[in-house]
């Protein structure tokens, strides 16, 4: 990996949507390294598979929809030096285990591959998954943002924003969306412990977009709401079991039971590739766990007393029941469930 | 003021109570200073009234009944000085807002300077206030844990221990008491964004004393809920209603609904000192917000970008109907309310 530092990683989009945070070069993947963000616009340039799968491993990128992008590069990159695809794709479904848009690129890649190995067939299958993803975000924004009564307050957590997707971003999406049509006149983020997304990425990322937004402790969620200023919380999704329950990160749950318990409306934002008909239940997906140290430390320094121990699960499990809406490109589930998700996505295991 | 450095606050206090971080020494008092736990135990000296202000509004001591006990050692500093008292009453009760242990413990004072300034009398007074609250952590402890059934887990928030207190503890104090007992099995602590006193704090006295316990974040305790690796959940308070609404620290309010959506028994621990009868409601309880840059940075480096806005209300109210138990060392009330506080603490504003 090569890395290189540019002043502004803005191209030029217009309005409310000025970032891209992973660009194919044509002949290696660049990667705006979101570990170094909010104060160093640093790029990380991806050579083959191996570099991808440890761009993803480490946070450089991250976020469902970008990570199932990337993923798809690192095929590519695969074909074009003439290396062993299966192992690439077997290094590269390995990096994280919860987000299923990662399996569902290299799925929809594998399948690509057929016969031979015809790198430019994969680079522009690449490109179709990138470019409908950023189709899907600016379909859901619209779709999410009629859902959100004018002059209303929203909280959201993590970033799942043009940093964690092709670009426009998810919940960030129907967030900007929302602040164009002005339905939304509030915008809240959670710092999202322990990695610090909402803090670090979606902060700055709305900031880079004119968007003003107030950052609250996680914990803080429920005295904000019961203040009143907040009418939706609005996330995205790692994984949507077949029944609509939800795997998003760490905290997700918890607000969303925060929200019903003050009457606030819960919306998971997320492309179709999220929704894993394959896993009948929330509680059948696989909670990534990482390291301890990033509860123990913070920017590389110890903040917890030595030998202390820390159980870091990275992800919960919203159930359905809690879901007030689930937008995908497809449309709006409103209280989503098995045979409202069976109805739009098909048979368990057919998706 | 004036600091020093030593290799440890043990004072040889046995088994699962070892630390003492407000220590008269007879001319001045001695604080651990707790923004510089858990890699330095340095202590400051305060000499006179305002010093111990400035101590409580730096976060030097903290916790609601250390910040009474060390309010009341600066009345008695001032006393020696021959400073005037009504100053130093005045400069004292607003170094905080919040706990109402600080204003008690001043109007203490107060009612024992009546004719004189006997510094010899105020140090008594002091000492009373010190030893009585030691006294009711243990009492509270034995109450406490005697409501928690053999092999629980117990999720605990900021810090409320021998740091927080004469000694001992408050909820911490429930939870020394539990794990001697063999009544708490496992022990969790929540980090307590932003300022960490969970990770830094708890997670340092629970090794100093020998007692295992696991950090969370505190977005992750829905999660940890819903595992079933948790019972009860125990926790201090800065202020209680007359109807037993309870002040404490941000993120308190939110484990109260989590906890109740899961089942899990909800536990207030504090001295009675903590009751505030002429408060009617939790609503009535005045927040203490801080600056934003708790937030914004950590360890004096900037985790946000530039220009960004936050919110951080340090503490929340739990409506009284999310609290199970609420021991005092006048005993325990269970599903407190108005009528049951009234029996035990008196009219409202006659406390």
């Amino acid at each position: 990996m090569q890395s290189s530092v540019t002043a502004s990683s803005g191209l030029g989009i217009s309005g409310h949507d000025t970032l891209r945070a992973v660009q194919w070069l044509g002949d290696r993947l660049h990667l705006l390294d979101q570990r170094k963000l909010p104060f160093e616009e640093a790029w990380i340039d991806c050579h083959d598979a191996g570099e991808v799968a440890h761009a993803i491993r480490d946070l450089v990128v991250r976020g469902a929809p970008a990570i199932g992008i990337a993923a798809a590069w690192g095929v590519v990159l695969a074909a074009q030096r003439g290396d062993d695809l299966d192992a690439a794709l077997v290094t590269l479904r390995a990096a994280r285990p919860t987000a299923v848009n990662l399996m569902w690129a290299l799925d929809r890649m594998r399948a690509c591959i057929g016969g031979g190995t015809d790198a430019a067939a994969l680079a522009r299958e690449a490109q179709a998954i990138q470019d409908e993803d950023l189709a899907a975000n600016r379909a859901m924004g619209a779709m999410g943002a009629g859902l959100i009564a004018p002059g209303s307050g929203v909280l959201t957590h993590c970033n799942t924003g043009s940093l964690a997707t092709a670009g426009f971003g998810t919940a960030l999406g129907v967030i900007r969306a929302g602040v164009a049509s002005g339905n939304i006149a509030r915008v809240y983020a959670g710092e999202t412990r322990p990695w610090l997304q909402g803090a670090r990425l979606t902060m700055w990322e709305l900031q880079q977009d004119g968007i003003p937004a107030t950052l609250i402790a996680d914990s803080a969620a429920s005295h904000l709401m019961k203040s009143g200023e907040v009418q939706w919380v609005v996330v995205g999704a790692d994984r949507i079991a077949a029944n609509g329950d939800t795997a998003n990160k760490i905290g997700t749950y918890q607000l969303a039971i925060a929200a019903k318990h003050h009457g606030v409306k819960f919306m998971v934002v997320a492309p179709s590739t999220t929704v894993d008909m394959a896993t009948a239940f929330g509680d059948d997906i696989h909670i990534e766990l990482r390291d301890p140290l990033e509860l123990l430390s913070h920017a590389g320094q110890r903040t917890v007393a030595e030998n202390a121990r820390a159980w870091n699960p990275v992800f919960d499990v919203t159930p359905h029941e809690l879901i007030d809406a689930l937008v995908t490109e497809r449309g709006v589930i409103t209280q989503p469930d098995a045979a409202k998700l069976r109805a739009v996505f098909g048979k368990p295991g057919t998706h």
